[in-house]
């Protein structure tokens, strides 16, 4: 395993979202709306960001839709389809799919992963989130979603079991030895036996270990609740910060609870979100960044951000503040979302239409408007003064906003040795710099 | 949609297995057993079958495997990770993916399903099965299988909610419009609120519908249960039938079934499987099924026989008769399977050893041992006399019995007027001539 160079270097995750992260990208004249739809436009962008040698691709995913049309986040593809026909045009590039342990059973997605990561060659990752809302769990038999509480609890037991069957193979367990007929080695395939609250699981997985040993596990809820899931199991964080301190605040506090709980700091990689909406001079960029909030639809990113919030504003005046919202203690979704929204409308006390105006660039993750310069210190500034890792990019436009960063920001986080010039290792673990874990059953 | 040619052609499925068929295919020398874990030996088999336009390649799938390292007929592969992979190098070949509706969520299944036709622009199938043993269930959170009518009642009922949700985005009820800002067209978006026995779903699916309306439906049971599910669902039938007789039989009950449906019978394509053993003469094919044979490891040739049968066989001695088999009432497994092997053994009074050297070459499967002349024959034979719409190739090592086939075969088929020249339509419901379904929901 490549260890980390010697000079930390930022890591680049692209953030795949239809043809951009902004609400309106659909209508601007630098987007075809109908590229969402088609598997060569994400095809195109996997390239372009393995040729500017960033760490991933990711995607976000949902489990629901709205009968109105409005899609909120949801992409249009389902992830493990998607990412594989990712995987078939790019050999480099890391391919983390959004999947969540509320809806899905342990076998199932272990083996999907290790599937995955097997046809990649080592270059799957799971984005692990427990699911918002009430509509998702309505698609699966149940009226309402679990508590937040009962969410992660059955998402820590979900990934006891998960990991526990991808070690279910040793390495070394698929003999192929003709001569003798010996398929597997005697004894190094085990069951699991997992019995739990939640789940009750045999094992082992029908597919042997895979090349990264375990899928790099991702994670993106920053509550109470799932900056602790994240410090017990990822290895790497999206996370949302508008401000360099509130940035800092989560970076210590995440490499703090993940020392606690005995991990190395350093193994948890932590990227915020950044939409760059760049233009050649600020004022070039502030021209871009107001026409597309001129593209916003009010209604539909009123149903987005109803979404988003778990409370249905719909229907609400458009001119009006905000009707008073529920305690987040009675929020059963992405309660940590919840509070930056609430704490952005009540701090520059919004009308509903200002508010969508102002999460319309990026749903809550910092819009960095101005010049390739302007952005780079920026990103400069988080890395080296403890609030990121590296970033979670989110293009406004798509590919347009990529090719843009690629060509225009790359080059001087380059020329200031912060980022590499191409890669090092071949998976994704070696592009974060983080080690191959030992399967459990091994013998000494 | 094109039209079925005026002339019935022959329909040809590839069914993918690791190296082969053959159980010892991977000790043979034709053979590199790694190449199973390989996803581009999937992609050579998908390219040859798809330069002699077969109608598409399938894969068999399980979600259990054996401590001992005993795969029985488990691929490597997860369907939907892999089929994916295939689609990115194919422009034209079907790709069935077999995929449990004992152990998935309908609306996660929907949702792959329709993803990967998108993905591969109408070339998606699903092979419906459900799930025979306790082993895989003991991998959900359950002692023991559910009984084999309840599997067949819980099947029709996931088949009700999977066709709804595709049907859930009305054809065209993506807008797009970036002049008026409307993504989708109101009231062309549909909840399906369906409220069942097995299974509560809202709807609507998060992907609009997709290229071919419903993917490929497919069916492989020939129990009573089976049959039934076939006649009122299936749209290609994979079979094991041994003798002309019977494939007859099988046929005629099957057609008349899907009569009493009412369905067109000619919309019901029935493929038995045969494992083509070829040679440029007949001794020669008989050196290679001799050659074959006896590579077989008894020991994990009972394993996987066990597992077919549903009852455990490892242990006994092999060269003693089959010890008295419980009656098929009590199996709950793969049902008409377990007769055809049972009577196998019975009729001509077979030890164990000389049973899996029997059931080696195909598992139950017909195999036809002869030059490429006597199989085109028994290809014809079974067409023109009513046993057969197609064949389900399972050559006996992969990737060279099915270059065999296609180079030694395929060129007589073509002469004598019974299989194409090569495609003419696009999609997998155009290569075996079956309509697109209408939305249930558009209205009239």
């Amino acid at each position: 395993m490549p260890e980390e160079p010697a000079e930390r270097q930022l890591h680049f995750n692209l953030f795949l979202m239809g043809v951009g992260h902004h609400e309106a990208a659909w209508r601007h004249p630098r987007t075809d709306p109908a590229a969402a739809g088609d598997v060569a436009h994400f095809q195109r962008l996997a390239r372009a960001a393995e040729a500017a040698s960033f760490d991933s691709v990711f995607l976000a995913d949902g489990v629901e839709a709205r009968s109105d049309g409005g899609w909120g986040l949801i992409s249009h593809f389902e992830p493990f389809t998607l990412l594989t026909a990712l995987a078939a045009v790019t050999t480099r590039i890391g391919l983390i799919g959004t999947v969540s342990t509320g809806f899905s059973e342990p076998y199932n997605l272990a083996r999907q992963f290790a599937s995955l990561d097997h046809i990649s060659r080592g270059r799957a990752g799971w984005n692990i989130v427990t699911s918002a809302g009430d509509r998702a769990a309505q698609n699966f038999g149940r009226s309402a979603n679990q508590d937040h509480a009962v969410r992660y609890e059955r998402a820590a037991e979900f990934l006891d079991v998960v990991t526990a069957l991808w070690d279910s193979w040793e390495d070394g367990a698929l003999l192929l030895d003709r001569a003798s007929g010996a398929f597997a080695a005697p004894g190094r395939v085990h069951d699991i036996d997992h019995v739990g609250k939640h789940f009750q699981v045999r094992g082992p997985l029908n597919i042997p270990r895979s090349p990264q040993g375990h899928p790099l596990l991702v994670q993106a809820g920053s509550s109470d609740n799932g900056r602790a899931f994240a410090a017990r199991w990822a290895e790497a964080v999206f996370t949302a910060q508008q401000t360099l301190a509130e940035g800092q605040a989560f970076y210590a506090d995440l490499k703090r609870q993940a020392a606690a709980a005995g991990r190395d700091p350093a193994r948890v990689k932590i990227l915020p979100g950044v939409v760059p909406v760049l233009g050649s001079t600020e004022a070039e960029a502030r021209a871009l960044d107001e026409e597309l909030d001129a593209l916003i639809s009010p209604a539909r990113a009123v149903g987005v951000l109803s979404t988003v919030l778990g409370v249905d504003l719909t229907g609400h005046p458009l001119d009006e503040p905000l009707p008073p919202l529920p305690p987040v203690t009675e929020i059963n979704g992405a309660k940590s979302r919840f509070e930056l929204i609430r704490d952005l409308a009540e701090r520059d006390r919004l009308t509903l239409r200002q508010l969508v105006g102002r999460l319309g660039g990026g749903r809550g993750h910092q819009v960095v408007v101005g010049t390739p310069e302007q952005l780079a210190d920026h990103i400069e500034t988080w890395f080296t003064r403890g609030a990121a890792d590296g970033f979670n990019i989110m293009p406004p436009v798509l590919p347009g906003g990529l090719d843009d960063f690629v060509e225009q920001v790359v080059p001087i986080l380059r020329a200031r040795g912060l980022f590499r010039e191409g890669y090092t290792g071949s998976t994704l673990r070696e592009h974060y710099g983080l080690p191959r874990p030992a399967g459990r059953y091994a013998a000494a």
